[in-house]
């Protein structure tokens, strides 16, 4: 049976991932699930953010649920760094998953776009790039200081990432991939990518490609949102498209995201996009549909596809009935999606 | 009498820098004009991307106008980097300055957003970060393959591209700056900007400030670009930033850019947002809007507010008073901005 670790961390994190929990135990009874306390107020209370004999019990797990870590009062890039991403690059996800609908029920930004009319899913790479942290400060607090960030790339890193982004469109209805880069600017990185890339797609002869600048994507992803299907790109791109792709398809609220290691060597991750909004904290308002469609491609990854169709599913079918103006609680939301996939 | 070089360069970038020059010389009576032909043509033609003695007599200007240089036909990279890029940097143009306005007459994708209600400027840093070129390949086309990108940021660079946001943002009447960066995992660069900016705001004690996350900010432009004013970020997040904001202000028809040595030691640089578009290249209906703003942009820099203020407004009006669907051609509309503008 399923051993998944939960790291339900701060704020609203706690709320929605019970709920996903909620629905969660109802598509795979039985499955085993250990909680792990972690995030801003364990730092508070301990100074610990991730201990090595945590990293070590989480690693004896199938997967990990994360709620949401962080709030003001730690300072940038404690959590960030020590927690997060260090789990993304010592567990190997470097398949950074992020789907991203327009819904029946939900509203775009977008003048005129009707629910179904978006449809993509972005392969963000998530353990290279920008991410590693490499880099300095010399005479720091200075008036000859110098601050430089690193992007290392690998031929290993961006090969795996972009067959896994090939590999995924093969399955869906669309099956093109877009490769977002900045191959005019950052020709070193850019031209690993683009050589990859070119290499890749040769293995994939019914597969349509096309290439775009990062501005290009990004202006796109707001004039055209429709054009795309399977997007990979690197770590920071990622980062950046996949915030638009959610906002264009009406905010974070039910934006998803796997930190995968395809191969199941070690634990993925799975998390809303959200983070703990400390604002809506403990008044049981916050909206559980991106915790429980995280669930969603948790289960998935684990090899049932079909639990996890059943449980998205659920989820557009209960944004859609969603009355507008009238709020259900985060429980009340936990509780009708654990009864639509019993 | 202000000397500007003339860089109209490939596809529609001819067509509309003879309109925006056209109406340059009715507001700048007698101002002196140079062409040099730089491009892909040339590059074809020549092999030459920017020979040095070229630079060397643009050195000698008040200001470059330029219109649009690339082609598909051109490796990506030369051009961008062997001329855009150069004349950037040789000229320590570090203000990239993009002001986004939704204007009367235009429609944003965005829903229900109401011409005015967008109306920001973004300085982006233009001569440092990722843009440097610092970085390689090793083992090329081997599996063995690592590629790096430096991002090298100075205090000296970063201080000077925040106090003048700062000095923009007290000349307009919102008076707010936002940093816009990525603290949270590029803490070298992010704390190098994060600590100056900290120190720059106790000098304007009038202008409200706030710090995003490059993520947040992608998706607040789509969500909530009203919030912004004046945005200040490093060359990369303003690259894509500026796009977006192209995006939910109708495109990037009317988005112009200068490329600014505020000090003036170097000529600034002046050109629309938009390509050489091959595609509608030669048929006479390109918008010659956003080069026209550009000029304005250019009038403003050598101290010529009110005649910059008149170009603007004139394509405000022009703009307005479009008949949807019955576009005007390229050198129609240079026409009416030039009598506009008499
Ligand atoms: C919190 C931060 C480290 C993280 C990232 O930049 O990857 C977040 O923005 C995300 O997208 O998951
Ligand atoms: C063409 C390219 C080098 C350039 C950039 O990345 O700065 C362009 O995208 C821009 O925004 O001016």
């Amino acid at each position: 049976m399923a051993k998944i670790a939960v790291v339900a961390g701060d704020g609203i994190g706690t709320e929605v991932v019970a709920q996903a929990l909620k629905v969660l135990r109802v598509v795979l009874p039985g499955v085993e699930t250990t909680d792990y306390d972690l995030g801003a107020a364990r730092y508070h209370r301990t100074g610990e953010v991730l201990p090595g004999s945590v990293i070590e019990e989480l690693r004896g797990h199938d997967a990990i649920l994360l709620g949401a870590v962080g709030d003001p009062s730690v300072p940038p890039g404690v959590l960030e760094r020590g927690l997060l991403l260090k789990l993304r690059f010592d567990f190997d996800q470097y398949v950074n998953l992020r789907p991203s609908r327009l819904w029946p029920g939900t509203t775009s930004p977008l003048a005129g776009l009707k629910p179904g009319e978006i449809d993509l899913v972005v392969v963000r790479e998530g353990t290279e790039g920008l991410y590693v942290g490499a880099g300095g400060n010399l005479h720091p607090g200075t008036a000859a200081e110098v601050a430089t960030e690193e992007s290392l790339n690998t031929r290993h890193g961006v090969e795996r990432v972009i067959r896994d982004a090939f590999a995924r469109a093969a399955k869906r209805e669309r099956r093109k991939v877009t490769l977002v880069h900045k191959t005019n600017v950052l020709t070193h990185a850019g031209g690993l990518w683009a050589r990859t890339f070119n290499e890749v797609k040769a293995e994939f002869p019914d597969i349509e490609t096309e290439y775009q600048h990062v501005d290009a994507a990004a202006m796109f992803l707001v004039s055209n949102p429709q054009r795309y299907d399977v997007v990979v790109t690197d770590n920071l791109f990622g980062d950046i498209l996949t915030d638009i792709a959610a906002a264009v398809t009406g905010g974070i609220g039910l934006a998803a995201s796997g930190s995968i290691n395809p191969e199941r060597a070690f634990p993925s991750m799975f998390e809303p996009v959200h983070g703990s909004a400390p604002d809506i904290a403990g008044k049981g308002i916050a909206d559980p549909a991106a915790a429980v469609l995280s669930a969603a491609l948790l289960l998935d990854h684990l090899g049932h596809p079909e639990a996890a169709a059943k449980v998205t599913d659920a989820v557009g079918a209960e944004v859609a009935a969603r009355t507008p103006g009238s709020a259900l609680s985060t429980e009340a939301v936990g509780d009708r999606l654990a009864e639509a996939v019993a």
